[in-house]
């Protein structure tokens, strides 16, 4: 078996301490940057330094870190602070259906209150728990994509899915010797030319970034057979909300009759996608780069940091079962 | 009237010389770039300093800066002079329709000599007589546009088209008081955030700069009336090229119901756009910004300049009638 991407588990918790993959400073330099309390690690959720799958690693080492704080201590104490950073995490960025997997965790934190056991002991081993499933869960949702992508030849992709696209590939490379990637640089931010580029082609596959503006122009010479994309939140009925962008390659690849992918985590409590509030970033992460201003001092600019694609434009939803 | 935007008429021949608007510059600086000889011109087209529009002026620009060299020769010697001007413009990119321009005037010139008389002098009237009427002709186009915008509330528009959009806009400003643009970025260039966001915004139109992945989100929630674009070659069936991105635009505004509207230039030799040759630019145009590296060294990148969109798609041609 090949290597993970680094960006499959893109943080990790060791001896109190969150080090959390810098995907800001991704593909010049990989480095891993430290949060050692509540606070800090917020921060690098919101400005963006870990992102999508390594949102739901933050939420739950966040819970780790503030138990080693709180062992010892009573009960009550210890059920306020994780109440406090369940929703210091859920308030973090609102987009991402985070609240599902607090939820998850102050459950277990109740139950185990309930039961008068020691609080921290248990809920570490739950989470310990959780998160080794969520590995092989995300193995195994590779695997199956793999299996659809086996006769592909040239996959389009959007924005970056933390290493489950890769190993995916991985999966079927020996039987899909050809494949080969496309990947929308995805503006303002460029996870698609730095993140799945890199993961890509440093995995040995062969990677061509283009424009956001030249899905159509590719689709329209025959060069894409299957687009794949990830998603921040899958709601009830079908629809995801993921980065600005999908909804449009989804309606494009409607257009050319090429089928429509999503690795999708496990279903939020959103009915729609009616029900997501979708995230509007700072509009000078629009307007500048490199620090620099862009556009002119007058000019607004509007940055939804995601869009809604709706199940009907879904050929297919590879769902995580946990 | 308002004033006319820089971008209206973006170069200038005076005592011998080419001054060519530096669009690259914009909105950071306004700068004059000086051409005085052949290469010098050319350059300043393939490097993108101008574009569009500028293009047209250049080319016959060009025309009266070689003929002050080669006024008083044998008209021999004029006419390869001219001929190899010709070609070098024809050849600096693909997709621009150069050769009508440069047509126009060879047969101007094919004419004076066969007459006899001083190609030179009447080669330089010949051409101020055209550009005299090609700047009226694009205040009729304009107008012509905007009796089309009058009733509109917000316009969303890709790329740039050198002053043409912002004068319709002032044509029916009195009448249209709350009239307001979005405008794409358009990578890589960034025609969009840089130029038309300027010209726009320095006329005093409210413009609101989007990722070019933000169309369809845009569009999907009613905040768009209709769409305009400009052309950089109207083919005999009516299909236009037009900067990357425009064709995908014109899809999206197909499945919302958007009217699309194109500002062209007279129609070329191409019967269609399949006849259209697609300028692909260096790739490191579009894995580098601000001198550094984007992407991951082993990339590829794909930066088609241009795309065609079908005559099917666009709503009304406003044509450039000479």
């Amino acid at each position: 078996m090949d290597k993970f991407s680094p960006l499959f588990w893109p943080a990790r918790f060791k001896q109190g301490v969150i080090w959390c993959l810098d995907e800001m400073a991704l593909p010049r330099r990989m480095r891993w940057l430290r949060a050692d309390n509540l606070p800090q690690a917020i921060s690098l959720i919101k400005n963006m330094h870990t992102r999508a799958f390594g949102q739901v690693l933050m939420a739950y080492y966040i819970f780790l870190l503030l138990l080693e704080k709180v062992r010892g201590k009573a009960p009550l104490r210890q059920m306020v602070a994780l109440n406090r950073a369940a929703r210091a995490i859920n308030e973090s960025r609102p987009t991402f259906p985070f609240a599902f997997f607090t939820g998850m965790v102050l459950g277990w934190a109740d139950a185990a209150q309930k039961d008068g056991g020691d609080i921290s002991l248990l809920l570490r081993k739950k989470i310990d728990g959780f998160l080794q499933g969520l590995r092989q869960a995300r193995i195994r949702q590779a695997e199956k994509l793999s299996k659809i992508i086996i006769r592909r030849k040239a996959l389009l992709t959007h924005c970056n899915v933390s290493g489950s696209l890769v190993l995916a590939a991985q999966f079927c490379r020996r039987q899909n010797k050809d494949l080969r990637f496309f990947v929308t640089e995805t503006r303002p931010y460029l996870q698609g030319a730095r993140l799945s580029a890199w993961e890509l082609s440093r995995a040995g596959f062969e990677v061509t970034v283009i424009p956001d503006s030249a899905v159509a122009w590719l689709m329209g010479q025959g060069r894409v057979d299957a687009v794949v994309v990830g998603a921040d939140q899958l709601a009830q009925n079908g629809d995801i909300a993921n980065k600005i962008g999908t909804y449009q390659i989804a309606l494009l690849a409607k257009r050319f009759n090429l089928p429509f992918y999503a690795l999708c985590p496990p279903r939020s409590a959103a009915k729609s996608g009616r029900d997501i509030r979708i995230e509007l970033r700072p509009q000078k992460e629009l307007l500048e780069f490199c620090g620099r201003r862009i556009a002119p001092q007058k000019a607004q600019g509007l940055y939804p940091a995601f869009d809604i694609t709706p199940a009907d434009l879904i050929t297919r939803r590879i769902e995580l079962t946990i």
